[in-house]
């Protein structure tokens, strides 16, 4: 039986600000990543998002992120490692909070937008984020693109590692995210996800923007929850998962 | 022997901007009340004054406020009950995350600024507050000035509860403090703090604006870091209790 | 000739969020107030909008709130007022500044939410925040409801004023809005909002909650853009306009 | 007659929180570079500065710097050139909002820390903000240490420069100032500042941190208020500057 944990990065509102359905993703996904307040999010958006997660009973996590609401953390900034960790302490701590005042369990972790990029492409920084991560909790874990710095830290200090598939995103042949300003970097189609998703589900492989077909080992696919049709487009890859023989939908920390 | 904490608002800078000699503090008093990033304090801050209370052995407390940096929070907010609750779980869960990264009790909490005053008359706003801190973790002890619906509130959820007195702040016959604005209010004088405060020591008294000596029941002597000549005052009041007979210090947790 | 000014508060997104089509309403309406960066609004979106407000050569205004942003400006502050004063100078001048840059008039402003509350039944406060914009430009038309502390305090200090009626609220009998706590207080039915519209065009008149046809002298209507239909109904208000004989869209500073 | 100009970054306060004497020092030097509320300031400190700047009859400057308080401004930040450009205009009309009421001219402008920095050494970056000032107000004295991408791009410009002259930093032969991290970057010893002060008024020249004794064509003298000992420091380099035969202390709008 092949186990399959479906992602979403949600909470991602502000004040009266919304940016995704939440509420809707939440009863189709298996696993969401929350904003806790520096890049996105607030209080009250965590609050309801921990309560969202256990009614669903999926796995909670933490999207810890640039403090730079106004550029919604997709900005690099050049910050001292030291000053990051703390970051990185101060939104699991805040997240954490939610999570005991409603008795449920914080499962994971993965970095966000720039931060992320950043902590992708330098192992010191990675190291030094995570280990922030680890003191915090080390059973912790650490969602991660595959074949970054992250995933190469994270089995480094022994934590426990999900490897995600983007779905709506190409991947070079090396197996690196196509950056989204190169054109075909994002697919819009949702047929053209679906396919990717089936082609992955029944050969464990993808296709990468050069043409060549190479595995792609990961437990879990991340959806986005920002884009129109966002809703229409996880519940038909649900399906997906549901309809494939052998296949079946499982968060992280129950696989 | 009679057991006195000597308390103190601290990790109040933000960025690079500093109000307190901490450092200096930490090493006179038994107990530290930490900014949580909402009217003071970040990440950075957080971590060192975890440190710092930890290396001196001393409790660490939540200092829960309003999220208005610019305004210290000291202005009123009307926010609803339902998300102030939230706002106090968030600090509450950020700061105990430094705490669970450097393995040191987070013992108390109090609430700062104008929701300290706020809560302090409504006992509806105090119940939801507590509610919210009880939640998160029913050991920790509330610091409060005696007599208001703090008070009231916390024994009335069977939480522990540990009084202060002002040092520096005049009370009237009713054991309310007098209002900052009124002539009076704020003590300059720091011999006449001492007086006080050796009046406290030995009778358990305090003398009212009104001029009247009234019993003063407290566990606990709040001292305030920012005004000048702080350190100089907080060790000479901590000299006048050592020097008291049958006086010790100690923080509350170990009292 | 009946000169009707159609108005809505718009750029009030912040980085990537966005609260309404402010595209499409700016091709509407005849004048627009610009969230200034303290309940909403940044320099991005305060630059589109007043390219925009250009564009579609319409009225430019400041919309100028409490500096709120996770509360969007709805929850009252206890501001001293020679500091609200300050933030109103401050937001009058950086929207100011996008004025200039593109050569582009500002015309007028009103106050956000919570701190337009406050100044509507306080006096002293409203005379305060209006001596602040006289001081900035004696020439910005002040728009509010009508009788109200702004309203007079506008008029004691013979600054213009132009008083709006808000299509999908109910009045009292006294020409006060039903605050937004009470039952009937906002019109959802775009049918009815219509209607309103169609009576106070052909009659000049309003009927108040309490069942009172009463007179109603505004010169301006405001449209909120962040209800769903919102677009839509305000091509219906304006069609309205257009077709009642005698009925003319002009900006408050071209009557 | 060697007209001189005496300037410092002022108004750096945020909230109730302070960083250097600002009464003192609006006294002693004849111009203040003002933050306006991104990475440092707020509405109130930017009211007081003008009122001083006022008071003193000096000239009054923006400080315009990245939306980062926690970090001070100091912290690299990747954001696109026409953000930054509408960031720049949002904070020299914020300030110019108080010059208006206040009825005094704004003289100048200056780039604060990383972003200083950032736009020191790219051409594009460089051009891009000044534009947005030029398109401000294009009579705005754009002051910057010399030979830098800020001073090319404001020539290129037909903007008016004023090269400043940091007077407790080493500089390379190139002309270009030692990096804060490496050795000797920062002179804390106030008798070695007023020397090279005194060198520099007496030849024209500055002694490089390789030793090399090289021109230094400046107008202005920029004094750093956030040191210990600041304001005793900039009453000996203004007493210095007096006690040189031919040399004069004037604003550079004066000049």
């Amino acid at each position: 039986m092949r186990l399959i944990d479906l992602n979403a990065d949600l909470g991602e509102g502000f004040g009266d600000y919304r940016i995704a359905d939440d509420r809707s993703l939440m009863s189709i996904i298996s696993s969401a990543n929350i904003a806790c307040g520096f890049h996105a999010g607030d209080a009250v958006t965590m609050a309801e998002s921990v309560m969202q997660a256990k009614e669903n009973q999926i796995d909670l996590g933490a999207h810890v992120g640039f403090p730079d609401l106004q550029g919604f953390g997709r900005r690099r900034m050049q910050i001292e490692h030291r000053t990051l960790a703390h970051y990185v302490t101060y939104q699991l701590g805040a997240l954490a909070g939610f999570a005991r005042v409603h008795n449920y369990p914080l499962t994971h972790m993965s970095f966000h937008g720039a931060l992320g990029n950043m902590a992708a492409e330098d192992d010191t920084l990675a190291l030094a984020l995570l280990r922030a991560v680890q003191a915090f909790d080390p059973a912790l874990i650490i969602s991660t693109t595959a074949g970054n710095a992250v995933e190469r830290g994270a089995r480094a200090l022994n934590m426990r590692v999900a490897c995600t598939l983007l779905a709506d995103r190409a991947y070079h042949s090396n197996g690196m995210l196509v950056s989204r300003g190169q054109p075909g970097a994002v697919i819009d189609d949702s047929e053209q996800v679906r396919a990717r998703i089936r082609q992955w589900l029944t050969s464990g492989t993808l296709t990468s923007i050069e043409g060549e077909v190479m595995p792609m080992v990961v437990s879990s696919i991340l959806l986005h929850g920002d884009t129109p049709g966002a809703v229409a487009l996880a519940r038909e890859i649900r399906r997906e998962i549901e309809q494939t023989p052998g296949c079946e939908i499982r968060a992280i920390s129950r696989q």
